[in-house]
């Protein structure tokens, strides 16, 4: 096989729900495939692969982390682990050469991804964080459109919100929720789409200051169930407000509003359906005469896609490490830097909840 | 006629561009008749008259505000003056016995609100403010989805904007933006909306706190051309947001998260057309199995209307008149209730903002 036509070759750490989805994704990706497998049981492992019709001749199993990251053959390493173990073993795995999607939250703080990301950068490992939605041609083309200073012109304010509820049970055992495991809480799984977001419609400028809003909720142990924040621009004098829940309906919406356009979706994070998704965009919208209507409805923007979201996070992956690996390309610095203002500003609505909603000047 | 059958006969104080519209309803509502049309000057009452095709020999023409409010057929009086003007005006005209519907912002502030609501409960007359969208049949049967808890469940968070941009000419020029005759700017102007759909969504109670954002923009006079706030429940641990600017494309929405359900349009204040109107809502929203789609897509609520919504807002105002004038009913305490606390709460983000953004205590 020529370099252009050899898969990069994936190992899973860590069976988790996620890693359905996502080890369906490397197989449907034309330039991947999944190698290995990895969790703390050699059964957990062998099970997750044969519900998951994963299982063949060629798929190496392995009953724990560091095996794993020992097999030469494996490219790269999709690790969807609680975020408590971040820190260790995306370390480790960098350390072996090993490309890394790190599954979001990224780090438990901005200091821990810092390591990881030292650690990446030394050894000339790719990094992003699983953030699937960014790769999606949608996002591309509503970029795109909000890009068009006549269409759309600045952008003035955002609002995102991700939410779900699980339901009670949930909100005491998962591990989303456990301190020992996801301390971040519905500001780690669900509002880091949120501020991703926000940073995404800003060209992932940090903002000025970035202030808590009142309505935080905790579970007993004293992880965030619900929270909200705004961000601010100041050069820009752009604000930004989010909420983020897991006692809440499920949304995904994203709103840009800008000078001369608005641009919107309710499913921004994981689309409707997988064969098309769409957004909405309004532009040059005024009253008609005497204000009994408008000039323009929103126009609806539809984009179809030849993999799910994920298929094509995965191949966008793959071929920065295929460049790597053939071509000694640098690694990609834009995913590392999504990653790492999503993480301050993360940090920050956390610091700002801790200070009592004071601002964070970043 | 029998007392049904009399329509309650309006004067329009001021001839500004809304009121071409207002009387436009007044002449649709099946309850009402446009009596007198009051300017400061007569010529500019008969012009305006004869340009929407008002002039009649039956209509009275004043060409100054006092002699419309001494007219004994005068019931009802709408009074679109700039915010400046009301204090004295709708107190005379509340002195003269005439029912009061009211331009929004209602006031410069609730302290001069009180004194209006005051001398129209001393005498017995209604008032209303004049944002037509409460009066809209979309708005009712929102509202009842809303109240459906199993549908929809308790309201979380809330986000709301109101925004246009007619240009520079205006954002300093404008009355909306002359500190002498709208000081409250985008605030009085788009933000009434925002803040009068969020108390509508949390039943017309008051926030525990409200805080204003800092992305503040003012003409060179002063005037407020952009701004948010946001508001929070206590005791429901609910949170809302809001933007509204003079500065951004035209957006008019409105968000309501639910526990259950999503509830949500974007021409709440305006609908984009006269003949229906809709909102989406969304119930029971899940993942699917590997989370690669949702169960279930926004329902798409259609509502048809036999009258524009400010027909409708001249219809309940009139049906209100009519009955104190016909039956001896007492003024309906709904609406002056609605604009109260929507006054309260715009003082409040005009009070953090001057106080550099700290949460104002309600």
């Amino acid at each position: 096989m020529s370099n252009n036509e050899t898969p990069i070759r994936f190992g899973i750490i860590g069976c988790a729900e996620i890693a359905r989805k996502i080890s369906r994704a490397i197989n449907l990706s034309p330039n991947s495939t999944l190698y290995a497998l990895a969790s703390r049981s050699i059964e957990k492992a062998h099970n997750f692969a044969i519900q998951n019709n994963l299982f063949s001749d060629s798929l190496k199993i392995y009953g724990n982390y560091s095996e794993i990251l020992d097999d030469p053959f494996v490219d790269a390493v999709y690790m969807p682990l609680p975020t408590t173990f971040h820190l260790h073993w995306a370390i480790l795995a960098a350390e072996k050469k090993k490309h890394l999607l790190l599954e979001k939250p990224t780090a438990l703080n901005v200091e821990e991804l810092d390591k990881i990301l030292d650690v990446c950068d030394k050894n000339g490992v790719q990094f992003m964080d699983a953030s699937m939605w960014y790769h999606h041609p949608r996002t591309v083309k509503m970029k795109e459109m909000i890009l068009d200073s006549k269409l759309f012109g600045q952008v003035k304010a955002i609002h995102s919100s991700s939410s779900y509820a699980p339901g009670l049970e949930f909100l005491e055992n998962n591990i989303r929720v456990k301190p020992d495991l996801d301390a971040l809480g519905a500001l780690g799984d669900a509002g880091w789409y949120c501020i991703g977001a926000i940073l995404w419609a800003m060209n992932q400028t940090l903002p000025t200051t970035v202030t808590a809003l009142p309505n935080v909720a905790r579970n007993s142990a004293g992880v965030i169930l619900t929270c909200s924040a705004s961000l601010y621009w100041e050069k820009e004098e752009t604000v930004a407000t989010f909420y983020c829940s897991f006692i809440a309906h499920e949304t995904m919406d994203l709103r840009v509003y800008g000078s001369n356009g608005t641009c919107y979706l309710y499913d921004f994070i994981l689309p409707f359906g997988e064969d098309s998704a769409s957004f909405n965009f309004t532009s040059g919208a005024k009253f008609v005469d005497l204000h009994i209507g408008w000039n323009v409805k929103p126009q609806v923007v539809e984009v179809t896609s030849q993999l799910p979201q994920e298929g094509y996070m995965i191949q966008e992956f793959a071929s920065l490490v295929k460049a790597i690996k053939f071509s000694r390309s640098k690694p990609e610095s834009k995913w590392p830097h999504t990653s790492r203002i999503t993480q301050l500003v993360l940090d920050a609505v956390n610091k700002s909840i801790d200070t009592g909603f004071q601002p964070v000047h970043m």
